[in-house]
């Protein structure tokens, strides 16, 4: 059963903190068997690389056959039918469009004392993205790494995407090749990450890995971290739903539903100023779940982790949706701007009943590669600034120098580091002399 | 002795690989200790603090001196010297001024189909800043690291500094002070992240930890990680010098030695394109390390880890550096900026003979919290960046999910995300009503 909640009941706050702090995410302890799959990728290379896909993915690859050939993808990509390509098609052009504009400027100023300050951003060099295979193996995911590291410049992207028993996916493959990825490997779990960061006779190293993956590859990616960059280690989707009395309570479910079905440990909340909208929601939740394809993923979501939370206002459903910093937020209310601006945690906001939350997973534009279990309250989604790095810029001047050198010396001397304040020193007495 | 290499020997490249993946850091395996501590800490709350605090730091607390008063920040502030609270101040205004500058917009825009996207910023409710006790108690990283998140709107700005002993650093509160700190406390070590984590019942929980410290400190970090944000583990200080024939090889010299005496593990790298200067560097510096107060760690850094590369030309020291990454990069050349344009990594770059690296870790603007070990190549010291996040916000209206909507629902059928791809047909049928 999902947790039905009041504001206004005395055990409130008791059970909205049970809800705030339920682990949804089962961590098997698979760190022992990680750590020697990349010791052995970095011991024997593509021999290693071979030998585990053989295992785990059952494809007896030669060393050629480790990367995609050109004719590969070819073959592959013209099975897709055209009604999908110019979907993705679509999607890639929105998301590319929207990623642009995030693009960072390069600042530089001169002081009053004549210092010259600023910075600059400069791309990844090489990036490398990992892809599940199978079931998970989402496009649109291709689509959401992929073109951010190519709007931000990075020159080198290779795409690491296990294919179990020989099965690709068609649309994976186009997806690459419409964000512009330069490479495409058959491998996947730890020892692909490994491979990309510590690069093998056919695999060169890369600077950054990003993209999700099954519990093997989040172990990978923090053995990995410090030797190459990673984005975050997402956890299980969710949403949170303010609705109103307004609010069409069909959508609603289906779009609490359509977290609910990604994945058993999913979550979706519904928040609402209307008790009765919130039975509506419920019983409209129960009736798709006799019929919905993926009703067995999304009824354990919903029964295990499902909130429904009548509140006395709007006000107070903000409050409370800021406590929880959901990943995706939808607004589906009469003023969802006003709302908007209470918002000050969550990773993307929906605002208003014709934005339900998948527009956002492929064709909005903005990233669906977002914060997850809270962590919107100290992080934000995927973005082309995750891709450029930036490199602050100083020069001083004689007179710049003459002006605060001495401030410089003063710090120094007071952290009993001599040689930073002889450093300032010897170039002030030349000045002097 | 440190390495002199010539990039024209038929050996370089392997050395200087060598040099590359040289390991300047012993993790100490703490794990174990420090998860056993923050259990405590998450158990016993003030209670634990307490007795950690008398164990490691021989300072017997009551609860009511976890927390420094105000008065007692007041007393101690007092004790700073004119001189040095005006150096602090001027650091204070200009890094403020600097960071001031970082502050990113948000943005919105309506596309062609009418759909409403864009983005906010929000910063990070609450933050707490380790700062590590004793020797290495400097009150320019308290700047460093308040003056941004108070910069980015944090609300709550909570220190930890160990008063081991008893000793407090006054020019660290007063730091504290002129940066807007909200709470100072009196404890350090594992237990200190503990607390900002998790919270006991005097010290409120934050949502982000920034700062630097021991390898304690490091693997609490790194634990925390995922329920707080924190920022990246730092590594032992570097520097790289490109230096010309015009250069004077005694400021070369102190530059390099104001990175080795921070640490043992501290790397200075020489690259010239003149023997002779190479040649000078290296005198001056033993010379430097028969009167250098700190000259035991110096030595031991430059010994050890130091670095003196002569390269044919100026575009092949700009490729090295690159390979580097280095934290610092000082380019002491005739033409800087000309160089500086084909520098890809580096965290600070430090223009012509007048900016020595230690402006930089003071007074200059920028942060001196950087990249360390190779990370520019993938990361970027601190900034307000740090202390913000990113919602993403999206608003359809009908003309704009009727022209957008079947994509995303053909892309969800292609998933085998059926719900998602009702949520906007159940929309699209009722405009089509």
């Amino acid at each position: 059963m999902p947790v039905f909640l009041n504001a206004e009941d005395a055990d409130f706050e008791a059970s909205f903190t049970t809800l705030l702090g339920a682990k949804r995410e089962d961590s098997p302890d698979v760190d022992r068997v990680v750590a020697d799959i990349i010791a052995d990728v970095r011991a024997r290379g593509d021999a290693a690389l071979i030998e585990l896909t053989a295992r785990f993915d059952r494809m007896a690859l030669s060393v050629d056959e480790l990367r995609f050939s050109d004719a590969e993808i070819d073959a592959l990509v013209a099975e897709v039918p055209a009604e999908e390509r110019a979907a993705l098609e679509r999607a890639a052009a929105r998301i590319r469009a929207y990623h642009e504009r995030q693009m960072p400027a390069d600042e530089s100023w001169t002081d009053a004392q004549g210092a010259m300050l600023g910075w600059r951003w400069t791309p990844v060099s090489a990036a490398g993205l990992y892809v599940p295979g199978g079931l998970a193996s989402y496009p649109s995911s291709v689509l959401m790494n992929a073109i951010p590291a190519k709007v931000a410049g990075v020159g080198r992207l290779a795409i690491t995407v296990p294919t179990p028993d020989g099965q690709a996916n068609p649309l994976v493959l186009l997806a690459a090749r419409l964000a512009g990825v330069d490479e495409v490997y058959r491998i996947g779990g730890a020892q692909a990450i490994a491979a990309l960061a510590y690069g093998t006779e056919t695999v060169a190293p890369v600077d950054k890995i990003t993209g999700p993956g099954n519990a093997f590859v989040a172990a990978a990616k923090r053995r990995v971290f410090g030797k190459v960059g990673i984005d975050m280690i997402a956890g299980p989707s969710e949403i949170l739903v303010i609705a109103d009395g307004s609010s069409n309570p069909d959508w609603i479910a289906l779009d609490m539903l359509s977290q609910a079905e990604h994945d058993e440990s999913a979550q979706s909340i519904l928040i609402t100023d209307d008790a009765d909208l919130a039975k509506a929601v419920s019983v409209s939740i129960d009736q798709h779940l006799q019929t919905l394809e993926r009703r067995e993923i999304a009824g354990a979501s919903w029964r295990d982790y499902g909130a429904v939370i009548v509140v006395p206002d709007l006000d107070r459903a903000a409050e409370l949706s800021n406590r929880v910093a959901p990943e995706h937020l939808e607004l589906c209310i009469a003023d969802a701007d006003a709302l908007a601006d209470r918002i000050t945690h969550a990773g993307a906001i929906f605002l208003g009943a014709w934005t339900p939350e998948a527009i956002g997973d492929y064709v909005g534009g903005p990233n669906h590669v977002l914060p997850t279990a809270r962590s919107a309250r100290f992080s934000s989604g995927l973005s082309v600034m995750d891709f450029v790095k930036r490199t602050t810029l100083t020069r001083m001047t004689p007179a710049a120098l003459k002006a605060i050198g001495p401030a410089a010396e003063t710090l120094a001397k007071s952290e009993s580091l001599q040689a930073h304040g002889l450093s300032v020193r010897a170039r002030l007495d030349h000045l002097n002399d």
